[in-house]
């Protein structure tokens, strides 16, 4: 981890960040289903592999890997494309075996890494990894166990973590967050009748980072930070209220 | 899954689903007992067969078949006489049953969803997949299954899932919501000392969607979408106040 | 169930169920203590056997049968008269000798329910039934088997449910509520420093019904509707809050 | 139980109740430690012995008969000369002692009831018959057992049950509110910065009662009932707010 | 327990006791950790030995006892000094080893007790009595033994109980309060950006007392009342907010 | 434990802890990840090698000493240089080994604390301590067996808390909130739209010390204590309001 910058191509996002993740880091993004942690990710290896020059490794644990590919297409990504010119890698497995891969320096996802020159990889989701354990520090062994084979190997990373509810900031069995560089959370906030979506950096290892609460919309060609949310206090539980006037006069 | 639409006939919620749900996707629709989940979804069943040739398959988990005729008789469908004319099939089964159908292909289900050309298909309801385990991980992996089989046949499907409390946005055992492409979340929301009801599309996979909280009415002739929610807070939670006088001012 | 109506003889409940519950529907009636969950059931069969000349059944799983005589007599009802006329029966059992009596056609309880013409049952209440298994699906199957008996004999039932806590809309195990044609709802509601009580119908499959939640009392004849909560929010939490002053101005 | 009233010699609760409670009937006193139980309770049986002519019997679970004496001789009661001209019986036992006694009518206890002519039973607590079962229906059917004991015999009874939080209205393991015919909760209440004490009567079959949450003191002489709890909203959660401006004004 | 006071040396808090403990009674001082109840409890024991010629005697479970030396001097109390003239005893031991000492009359603490002719003790804390056992009633019978064994022995006491969390009104396991005659509670309340400190007279058998929260600081010296917390509500749930111009205007 | 302070090197803590932390005294920080424990902690490490002569120990559980390094480099600051010069030790450790080491006079920790001369210690973190023991008592006796042997080495220490949700006040399993002598919380705390970060000095026994929450910020440096919350109410609970115009009025 360095002070160079990997941008995620979410232009508002790669403000929030100072510019992007620290190459090297490991990020966690937490958010409850339909936030949009999966096209947040793909949006960041499509963008290494499109803009950057740096090839991309999503590794899934869902069975259907057609459901990337819609994904991805329906806000205009052609992800197959991307992996024909070997610039995107999809790898469906399974938590056993992608950590005896990540702790065989022979594996075949090591030499994937190495052979492809991957600098960008995203495992969705972390949440599978509970399959492995039910033991809240064998769990958070595992977690340091990743982290730390994604950081030998030099590449930046996104860890999808799936929230069950929406509530104030918690920590998942494991305790990822402590051993993630940057938490990136994704909310559901209702404004004005309707459900909005906010995201907040609340943590960024080593790194400046906006504070801010921003609104995000989720767009034909990706997600788009698109405003903040002024006026309004306990966004973060979700139900935020309107600022009253208060005192002292402000 | 393409850009097609599968409208459900409640002009409403095809607005707020942009036209309908998308050919070939799997929607979950949650609520409380009496919000009108099974209503919804035979609206979804005799909308395609009366009014876009699309035949229709309803499978229930629950004992006494003539409950569901009786509830779409009460808003002035026959369904029998659309089961006779081959244009809705009713199966009442087991989750083990139906598992075990879905991943064969020689199934009896299979042959039905074929030889009848099945375009729609409702499932009533989800939480009976309880009984097939206590894990969460093999529940997952067993919506996984039946999501993917759906997919399979083509058919665009609902998946009724059952709230046991009215709160906010919560992820049931077995994380569904992941899985599912749409999410469509119905509410008693208490407004003005009555109860009413909510509709709100949280998660729409590839496609926009209204994001408006939409009040809505179970009447003769089915669901009807009739309004908002004007100058109300935390209507997710089932018991909103009004919006005060705020800072800034509005 | 048709489009019959058999009114409660409780004026301002049977105007919120638009004329009284559909014949052969079976409702659930939940409350906490001292609602009066077994006097509007009472007042149910007491109705139906003195107005309408329909026979009534209760059937009480505590062991005491005097008191539901005293429940009686203190609002001004004579039951044993009831019973000494066939009008009335009072049944003391137990859930699983009950269980075996439903599931047999040529049980004691059959030809009863057959030989007097018994047109009314309350079942007091469900929550013995937990007695018979610990298991949430074998419940809802044990629920299922009773309403799907009441149902077969063509009674209008009431089913009580004791909840053991005010809160807002919450399933009980075994999803009962889920079975229930009818959902009513009592509770205790503090206003003005005192404490009133609400009634709700929540659900009512297949008819119109009143959304309002209603004031009730209980006198000498039996619980009486009285009124509205206006101006209040939050009233199915038990401690609403009066509305204040709001954006945009009312 | 009928309709003669059974006064508790604490006037403001008399008025409360109506007159008192009724005789042959079992009431729950239920509140946190410090609210008073145990003195109102006494109270009811020094009255009793004092003023009425009615023998009382003090059935205590705890161990030190001295704490109980203390108790009332602080607020000015002489139990020892009471229980010397026998108008007052203090039993020290187990819940199991006990419930042999009740269910065998050859027990000292019976044989205590009558030869005395006890008309007013008090137990301190029935929170100890929690060390009897584990079960909830077991539980229910043991309370079931108490109160049919002690209607039987004719005595007019208070029950105390131990509150280990303050919350709103719950029912307790065995849920005994659901079998007491009145329910009297005691609560500590935050007003103007000083914890108050409040009383309500939830309950009472076969009876009109005051429906208003009560302001009381513990005094020399004992409880009194002094006053009401005006323009305070959610009393019974225990930190009530003051009632704001509301709409429609007032 | 007779009406003679046992004075705390805490003038504000003497005052809120009607002039102290009651001689003989056993008080339950509860709060957070850092809310200052060792501090207390010394004080207690360094008044009474200072000022009023009893000896005291402080019990602690904890294994180090140089910190109870350590806080006694941070305040400017020099306990050593105390030991050495005999007015103060400070035992290290374990609950079991109290609880046989307590119950056998030849055992060396109540040969300690008489010889030394102790009046006031203090047990910190009775958290560590549930190393004795999970059983909540086998805890209450304990607390019982302990609380009898106290009072046996003529002294006023004082048990430090830990709180977990700064809540309303609750009872621990093994229901201590109901058994101790007084209780005292110390907590943590945000006021205008700071903490500050809050102490309450919960309950005090057989005797008037300030039912007020009030304001107290640690200082050199020990613990001072230093006012009232006016205009607030909700106090003792840790975050109070101002009282609001209400209705009916007061 | 004395008078003399240990200083933290963070200005403003050391104001708000009167001049910083007491010599020999164990310091509780507890904190949410990213709210910057492990900064602090280096910072109180740093400053006591670089501005006070004072040799200092971090140890460690998690396995990747780099992470160390780059959360110190991050700020500014170089650990190596520090470690090369003998000023720092970074020791990488299991709970069990430590606290083997912790009670032999021999271990080579105790010859390192000697032979180095440490003053201050950081341990990071304590939860790991959970590994040890699941029972709450055996694991406050753990935590009693660190403290005293870091107090009988007479170094000042900082034990690192990790927080898994954003609440009020509330102990930790094995209470070690008891056993440390100071507690200084971090929150995130949502104020205008954004996340800023609040350090409340709960607990500091022996010292006088500000009360107030205050604002801190992480930059190059570390961190910067840089102001008040002004206004708000309930900002323990992270999600705070602005005070209303309230009455009395202020």
């Amino acid at each position: 981890m360095n002070d160079k910058r990997v941008p995620t191509g979410i232009r508002g996002l790669d403000d929030m960040l100072s510019g992007g993740f620290l190459e090297g880091s490991t990020a966690l993004v937490r958010g409850a289903p339909g936030t949009g942690k999966t096209l947040l990710s793909l949006q960041f290896l499509v963008h290494g592999a499109t803009q950057c020059d740096e090839a991309g490794l999503l590794i899934s644990f869902e069975e259907f890997p057609l459901s990337v590919h819609r994904d991805a297409q329906s806000i205009g990504w052609d992800l197959a494309k991307l992996e024909k010119r070997g610039e995107l890698h999809l790898l469906f497995t399974s938590p056993q075996v992608l950590m005896d891969n990540l702790t065989s320096p022979e594996s075949p996802l090591s030499r994937l890494l190495l052979r492809s020159d991957i600098r960008r990889v995203v495992v969705d989701s972390v949440s599978h990894f509970r399959k492995l354990t039910d033991d809240a520090l064998e769990l958070r062994k595992t977690y340091n166990v990743l982290t730390n084979a994604l950081k030998r190997e030099g590449v930046t990373s996104i860890l999808i973590g799936e929230e069950s509810r929406a509530d104030y900031v918690r920590v998942e069995p494991g305790q990822l967050s402590y051993v993630a560089d940057a938490i990136v959370l994704l909310r559901y906030i209702e404004i004005d009748s309707a459900i909005q979506r906010g995201i907040l950096v609340l943590k960024m290892r080593g790194s400046d980072h906006v504070k801010e609460i921003r609104r995000y919309e989720i767009e034909r060609g990706g997600i788009q930070i698109v405003g903040l949310f002024e006026g309004r206090e306990a966004i973060l539980r979700g139900t935020p209220h309107r600022v009253q006037a208060g005192f002292p006069p402000q």
